[in-house]
């Protein structure tokens, strides 16, 4: 499957809490990490857990740039 | 000036397309590349050009997560 | 692969325009018809052209709901 | 009161889950469902409950595109 | 009808720029001013002109903070 | 640090409710509020409190326009 999101970042999962709807899933990214917020019905679903080689998957309209 | 944006991914713009309203930035991130669709009108205001040095900020609640 | 993204909506695509770096895709769902923003790269990356079997893909945080 | 938004998809409101701030609500659609994920202070204001007609209402900008 | 968009802000259309598929909307609002980046389509389904009254909605999940 | 966001709106912080991984923080802005939907983590990182200067940010695509 081939997704029209211009940002595909693969990464590794390092870090997941869940709170009742909502989950805060922690990815590492080289260097770097990512967050994602995404519903506890997600992580069920994609039988996420800590390790898991994953995509972040992010829109190019939703990113913003900051310079100093 | 702190953002609230949960993903601050530090890189350096490598290719600027503008075409009307929009722009498109690319931004290399060590290994990986950050594609932002913003207003022409910004790339303007910020003056970015290629080489600078930028942060993409992307909200948690943009993020969605793919798994093989 | 499986996307976090709750709102998985399978279509066809009826018609596309593209101007500069951005495509508008209209998608066939039934009685109902959806419509995508995306990059004109996109399109071309995915190859997409009317009579296309795709999925529209949406975060449950970007629903909005209206009520008469 | 018309609005910008390109998708606008009607159905009837099936299940309501509220946990602190949010709220899921789910939305049949034909043969299809919708889930939305909103505070949990617009599902008192909309006065929403199982049954009700209500509306999606997504940005063309937050749709994604997958192919096989 | 009701939205469930927690911001509902009120406004003047001071400016409308219209190129290809996209569209620059700006509103003032008292002191402020609020841009939407809207297709060109929304803008003539909603005969949108300088000078008309408008409603910005903008999900609450959209709006990030920033702190000197 | 400058901000590729067109809409960056002054306000006051007037409350902040917090819930498991979310916050909901409201923002007095003249005579209008403005509610921002952040995780927790960002409330206690960027210290926010009832009275606090902020600045919403808001991208262009991110809004939505009503017109009656």
């Amino acid at each position: 499957m081939r997704v029209s999101a211009r940002n595909k970042l693969p990464g590794v999962v390092s870090e997941i809490q869940s709170d009742g709807l909502m989950a805060k899933v922690s990815i590492r990214l080289g260097d770097n990490h990512i967050v994602a917020l995404i519903t506890a019905e997600s992580v069920a679903e994609l039988e996420l857990k800590v390790g898991d080689n994953v995509t972040a998957l992010v829109k190019s309209t939703s990113v913003m740039l900051a310079k100093a």
